[in-house]
């Protein structure tokens, strides 16, 4: 935090799952002082959340929990974009007059879109955001603090967004270890079409494909490790994906589209043994990608055998 | 080894890069007392294998390193598969009347196809075989001795392979600490071809369209590591894995074409809004995935920060 802004002393999380607890947790590692109240849509991950001290308090979502924002400085929603209209819907017209709201959701456009729809006159004290970061581990007790260490946090924000709502939300990331970036909502949802959403959804329809066939059994034990980090992402959570995949369902047929034609190209090329096009196409790919991996270390601020980061 | 199998005197290993040098390592920590010849296309890289104690002798391709093989226990081919036919055919002939040849090619019916036509009296000492393991680095230096520790080799020896040169093959191979499965080599092109040779050329596939992008610096900035795992087989040998596709080219081609369905498939659902049939899509894929990592640990053998095995 900048020396002169003022200490926060409420901060509502909706959503205490990975993301929210390790926000929390990140937070108190930064010496964060407010009190963290979580709201969930499940007793016992809230239990698990007390517990470990990740929130101070817990609200119910079945309860009025909207009334908790009124004296909030800061509301993180947290919780599976599909569940962000009847947030904001609850919210409208009880948040204070200075709660600064800002979301971790991995699709923007839509959630900018429902923003604009029902958060009225608290419209410019939204700050839409997105962690990249996560693992295929859900639950409060899946969170830690050093979830966003050396991550990008993008910021998206509107015309009409409020200067200083955007800086204090990229302070409280970057408090969290996390480098932010600012993208236009519609540049964003392109960009992780690309980068994600395309790749979780090859990942998922492979391991399906395979995992339909009669001799599945045959083929799975014969997997190894290209296989295991290639379809690792496939093993993540069928909710939030659909949920992604329908948000950003433009975006991402526009990539599916671009990708089976490319498909095709490669096809025709192994069909009509072109040695010299297919190693064309080889080579620019693997000097791509190992000059990506140069550039981009992996993770060092989990260990080993812990949690593995799943982009989303 | 069995205790009634003699002991091996001399083992020529043609090609000594990743895989044929970790087998020379696999079977020295092992006990083997053999001499090892190391065959090579370049002088620097048998340097390296000779000052590493990888092998006993270099020898140059370019000169009659098919005389080495007739004094010979043991021949391993871990060449890239495009060069086994001027291989065996140099070597037919001039193979000892005992000489067991086995080879690593991650391909194998146009490898038994090419020992049918050249290898003549030769053929039944002749034990197809595939190490599933391997990293994405090249070369004598990359080899190390735990690489097939806990994986499979699969053989695929033909109706005239006699049964004691596949005993004596599996021995050594069980040595180096795999473990040893058969299979027709239709069967091992078909699995192959779905659980890694697909998986490689979509990544490739991935990362090449990508990378030809105007707005591939921004795209690959944000790229994190789902995108990461998924497509890190992408950074492999594209020399290497143009031989396997064309080499495999029909059982490729149909999963290419199965693949491709699917995608339409799973896009269908996306584009239709189809909530539940997407769902019940991803949902059987993260099942699948995560029981198969259950009953698959990655591999501790490797240390975190060493190579990474990489399926061929």
């Amino acid at each position: 935090m900048t020396a002169d802004a003022p200490a926060l002393r409420k901060i509502v999380i909706v959503g205490v799952g990975l993301i929210g607890a390790s926000f929390a947790l990140a937070q108190r590692a930064a010496g964060q002082t407010a009190t963290i109240v979580g709201v969930g849509r499940g007793r016992a991950n809230l239990d698990d959340a007390l517990n470990a001290s990740v929130i101070d308090r817990a609200v119910l979502l079945e309860s009025d929990w909207a009334a908790e924002t009124a004296d909030a400085d800061l509301v993180l929603l947290a919780a599976p974009v599909a569940q962000f209209t009847g947030l904001l819907v609850a919210m409208a017209g009880r948040l204070g007059a200075h709660t600064i709201v800002t979301d971790a959701g991995s699709t923007k456009q839509d959630v900018v879109a429902a923003a604009r729809a029902h958060l009225g006159a608290a419209l410019p004290r939204f700050v839409p955001g997105h962690p990249i970061a996560g693992t295929e581990h859900t639950g409060a007790k899946a969170g830690f603090a050093a979830l966003f260490q050396g991550r990008n946090v993008v910021l998206t924000p509107l015309p009409e967004t409020v200067p200083t709502a955007v800086e204090r939300v990229a302070e409280l990331w970057r408090a969290c270890g996390a480098q932010v970036r600012e993208l236009d909502p519609a540049v964003h949802d392109r960009i992780f079409a690309a980068v994600s959403h395309l790749p979780h959804v090859l990942a998922f329809a492979l391991v399906e494909a395979l995992a339909m066939r009669p001799d599945a059994e045959d083929i799975f034990r014969y997997a190894a490790s290209g296989f295991r980090d290639f379809t690792r992402i496939a093993a993540g959570s069928p909710e939030m994906w659909r949920d992604i995949a329908l948000a950003n369902r433009a975006a991402l047929l526009a990539e599916l589209t671009a990708y089976r034609a490319q498909l095709d190209r490669v096809a025709a090329m192994i069909e009509a043994g072109d040695v010299g096009a297919l190693e064309a196409v080889l080579a620019r790919a693997s000097a791509a990608r190992r000059a990506w991996g140069a550039r981009h270390a992996a993770p060092t601020s989990v260990p080993a055998d812990g949690p593995r980061e799943s982009q989303t």
